[in-house]
């Protein structure tokens, strides 16, 4: 099968293309024909020295697929062959991502596409919005007419952050450069506020009459210092990198920290995907690349400007 | 009435023995002859160097009452003249705390004394009993079956931490110095770890079959790291402090993490109530002092070795 393979880390330069034999669907695992592959920060992280990540040369990186299930491990239930599906690939020691024809995963981490979507627009999904739906859904669990602070508005999980937010019902307030100003608004951000305001503290804080928000979420890393100075008491923060600085006031507030890593499940896709069927959310794609440019998507990755998904086209 | 006030930060011998104006209750307070006076911690910091509690001179410190109401402000309903009430008195800005014959409190933040204790007993309770309440009870909501760590068990706090967590049904790994294990065990404690021990966090993971504590609870400081190291995959860590050091795991494993800082409220009082009523938890008493020697109490809150409550006896 055709696949994008690394045998060393470094620059978009080290993907090569490689005919390469198609891996078979263990017990409980299905084999997935790969229409379109997303792609994510992680990828180019750890394209770049993703030694912590534990996989073995050659390696297919990869963490976003939507396709068509092309044949069933042993014991698999609930799926059919011919299914379209999406989900996100396990990183962790696993040489089987979405940059090639097709890949294997365990049934449980799986879900049915939702029918509105296109292959391009579903694989945007998985690995953003499923990382945005825990912190947003499952940990902050945001209320109807509560003010919700979401930190790097434009990014990958922001734009679902945001989505998913208004969904619930919350007022939200984002972070981004100014630039990215009209993106957040059009996400359904009430106030949009740049990251690089000095006074953006008083801002945010001004925006919600001095009360604070009832919740914070920091896609960006970093902004947990802030967040608890402009959270309310008892208020809660989610973060999805490690918690820096000055953390003094989340004692004294008595406020509640959420350390958000995305684990694989299919169980939360299929949370999400009413959300993607009744219009109430959507992705946002800046591109779409044939697979074999995906040294291209790692160049957008890295100059970390990119507005939307980078979607690697990679059947029909 | 006889008061034991401050008129500038430093040691114990600060104290001065006045004769002061007896408070009077206000809209929505009471009067409180004040039978007994816990100390705490928190007494010894703002004596050192308190300005941050934005408490005027001079001042009558001292956070936990026991006495009988003496007579009503404008408005209170739901007590009577001579009821006997225990709570822990505000401490930002308050300079009527528990170390005079009599104090003044809005009715909100105070309870009736469970009648089985004494009023030495119950004065040890609302302050360190109420942070260990808020933390294990209601933040980390510990349920039966469930393993919890709680740093600091022989401390005050960490004593009605431990006798909490059993009486939610959990096993109770406590740490403390060597020479306080027989304390811990005596509170109720499955487990004591010296805090000190190099192996401590390894001592820890043994203790749980490598599966990591449900719930871990620093009470001392510092320990918000190791915590994140012994607790499973999406547990909970509460802390009474600035969490400080390297929060990395808190994301990756999912964790949460609760500042937690006592706020006053009567109902918590209520909540607690029945476990000392049913004797599910007991007040660990070390000394008993007059009013008048409470620089000897603060002698010992200095040392940092206290193994129980110091109750000062202001009447009868």
């Amino acid at each position: 099968m055709r696949a994008m393979v690394i045998t060393r880390f470094g620059g978009p330069d080290v993907f090569e293309r490689r005919d390469t034999e198609r891996p078979t669907a263990g017990p409980g695992e299905v084999l997935v024909r790969v229409v379109a592959s997303g792609t994510n920060p992680v990828d180019a992280k750890i394209r770049q020295a993703g030694a912590w990540a534990n996989i073995p040369f050659p390696a297919v990186l990869g963490y976003d697929v939507s396709g068509v299930i092309e044949a069933l491990g042993p014991g698999v239930t609930g799926f059919d062959v011919g299914d379209a599906v999406f989900y996100t690939p396990e990183i962790f020691g696993n040489p089987n991502g979405s940059y090639a024809e097709y890949t294997v995963a365990s049934a449980a981490i799986v879900a049915r596409k939702p029918d509105n979507l296109s292959h391009i627009e579903a694989a945007g999904i998985p690995l953003a919005g499923g990382t945005a739906w825990e912190a947003i859904v499952r940990r902050l669990a945001v209320r109807p007419g509560e003010t919700v602070l979401i930190h790097g508005g434009a990014g990958g999980v922001g734009s679902f952050a945001i989505q998913f937010a208004k969904a619930a019902g919350a007022r939200v307030i984002a972070t981004a450069s100014t630039a990215n100003h009209a993106a957040l608004q059009e996400l359904g951000a009430d106030v949009a506020v740049d990251y690089r305001d000095p006074d953006a503290a008083e801002r945010i804080t001004r925006e919600t009459a001095g009360r604070g928000v009832d919740a914070a979420f920091d896609t960006a890393g970093g902004n947990v210092p802030l967040s608890t100075q402009v959270t309310r008491p008892f208020g809660r923060i989610a973060t999805i990198l490690a918690p820096t600085g000055d953390l003094s006031a989340l004692y004294t507030k008595n406020q509640t920290l959420f350390g958000t890593f995305l684990t694989r499940e299919g169980a939360r896709l299929r949370e999400m995907a009413p959300l993607f069927e009744r219009g109430q959310a959507k992705v946002i794609v800046d591109s779409i690349l044939p697979l074999e440019e995906v040294a291209k998507a790692h160049e957008r990755l890295d100059s970390g400007h990119g507005r939307g998904k980078v979607i690697l086209r990679v059947g029909e």
